[in-house]
């Protein structure tokens, strides 16, 4: 299996995220791609390539003209603002209802109206990283397309949470959502399976009123957890897209026995859908030992879940979102792969 | 002259506020009020007066209740997520555009939700000051409306930046709109005018659609100040409301001179309008000192202030509103007051 993965993302390092009241130090940090490609090199699982470049095109496939044009220039419009020493970019007001959004002008006023979180810090190297991680997840869906069984895009920054015109939750670009739409254009019909703690709100925003992707993700209540407006299950698409949105919030304690009456449920609806390829948004903080979610997967759940996906019997591109507990994500990741290449 | 205060902002003390990627020391503290407190006493301005209970029904004629119900249980609800020695409570996620308003269920969306910004936190103290902030202003609302010439409502924290349905900005409850409204009610007719550096957003969007409260402000042009995303020229209200709103946006580096051209130019509209009383929404953040404004009054520009609101010839309730200067901000209050009395 080749592995995409490029150093780029070691420059998008912003140290904090803002939460619960709080400047926390970041839990979104260079060492968890980092900790996955050692591990992926230790166990021998291929090669790690680095991406080949691809177009804007890709990107505006997905994402609104002007989200990528303002991540692009968001951190040198900061600096000018707040001086070349300043904090990392993040908002501190946006347009609730009853304030227009501002798409012009104000950097405060464009940070706040392409934002939906204060956890998603832009720094100098966010931008070239953010922009590079698409190139690892394209590249990854290209080898796909020329019909290998499984590439890894091992992504940094994440995706999952970016939705067309607005970004948050670590994510800046929607790396599986830009994937699969390379796919369709190139005639495979992808699925999305979001394995992630947190519901992946951008991606189903993205493919929401589309019946060409499935989009199906099994994740903590939003009642309760992040990112706490989207993933209820209530939420089965719109128009042409309806039923084509399948959301499985879990409690939390979910363990691997409960987890994996979803995942069978899921692995059914998937094949019910057909596609030719499956996309996993390979997060990782279901385990135990995550410091930021509350589910109770144990290591090896994920050589299970490696197995589950194989299943389906169909190539899969991994792509790599959430996860943050640093000792063991290596490990995880891996099983995962081994679990679905052993199967 | 009578002013009303009540010593329950003291116990509004956030500490902290959320900008410009970082948490900064407050300078919404409760000592801005008490410095204008002692002010009133040593200048002999008139009698300090506890403000009396007006009921919740003043609260709701302006506010969504959801709001309103959700200010007065955050607290609550942050702690007990959070635990009790929680910071104060600060939103981090938004329903940005795509994702919808959530207005039950998790605090973290509530408070997401019913926010605008970053930069007004909540406390165990916050909802007991907010509210006995209306009182204050509705005391001092009643004696104008009992047909004194003037009265000095010390609300803290301040309201402009409140809307109907989303707080930010240091304000959760919109003071001006409220006593406006109880006026109304009472058949008399308000004018606002807001001198605060900050444009009243909250204030103008509750009574944008309404010919019966003409809205007038000066300030400093949204294009790069606070709050961002309104405060244009071009707002002129909708509906009956049109021709009802005043926006005088100004540059950085105004002085008195050209301040007090939009001064006249704002008398003069309100004069045209005819109202029986003005509301002035006083800030007195437009001090050439002050620490997170940019515009360049001096200290007896604010006599010159309380003259130009003289020549109206009506009754005025003045309404403290932001300011954070604190070793001037009871002189600049005085200066205001002291310069419409001896007009």
């Amino acid at each position: 299996m080749k592995t995409f993965y490029s150093p780029a993302h070691l420059e998008h390092d912003p140290q904090v995220q803002f939460e619960a009241g709080q400047l926390l130090p970041a839990v979104e940090v260079p060492m968890r791609a980092e900790t996955v490609r050692v591990a992926i090199e230790e166990h021998k699982l291929g090669p790690i390539l680095p991406p080949t470049p691809f177009s804007d095109e890709h990107i505006l496939a997905v994402h609104d003209a002007g989200l990528v044009s303002f991540l692009g220039v968001a951190w040198h419009d900061w600096t000018e603002r707040y001086g070349k020493n300043a904090p990392v970019a993040i908002p501190s007001a946006w347009p609730a209802k009853g304030l227009p959004e501002k798409r012009k002008g104000d950097i405060e006023a464009r940070l706040g109206t392409y934002a939906f979180s204060a956890d998603a810090p832009i720094m100098g190297g966010t931008w070239p990283a953010a922009r590079e991680a698409v190139n690892v997840a394209l590249s990854a869906a290209e080898v796909i397309r020329q019909g290998e069984k499984s590439a890894f895009a091992l992504t940094r920054p994440p995706g999952h949470h970016a939705a067309s015109d607005v970004f948050g939750g670590f994510c800046y670009l929607n790396n599986a959502a830009i994937a699969a739409q390379y796919l369709i254009k190139a005639g495979i019909r992808p699925a999305v399976l979001d394995v992630d703690y947190h519901h992946g709100n951008g991606t189903q925003s993205i493919f929401y009123q589309r019946s060409d992707v499935f989009f199906c993700s099994i994740h903590a209540d939003p009642n309760f957890a992040y990112p706490h407006f989207l993933g209820f299950a209530d939420e089965r698409g719109e128009g042409d897209g309806e039923g084509y949105n399948l959301n499985m919030p879990l409690p939390n304690g979910t363990d691997w026995e409960r987890y994996d009456e979803s995942m069978k449920f899921a692995m059914g609806a998937i094949k019910h859908m057909g596609p030719d390829v499956l996309i996993l948004s390979m997060g990782l903080d279901t385990y135990i030992e995550d410091p930021i979610a509350g589910f109770r997967l144990k290591c090896d759940d994920y050589l299970k879940m490696g197995q589950r996906i194989a299943s389906l019997g169909k190539p899969v591109l991994f792509m790599f979102e959430g996860g943050y507990c640093f000792g063991a994500l290596g490990q995880l990741a891996v099983n995962v792969l081994e679990g679905f290449h052993n199967a």
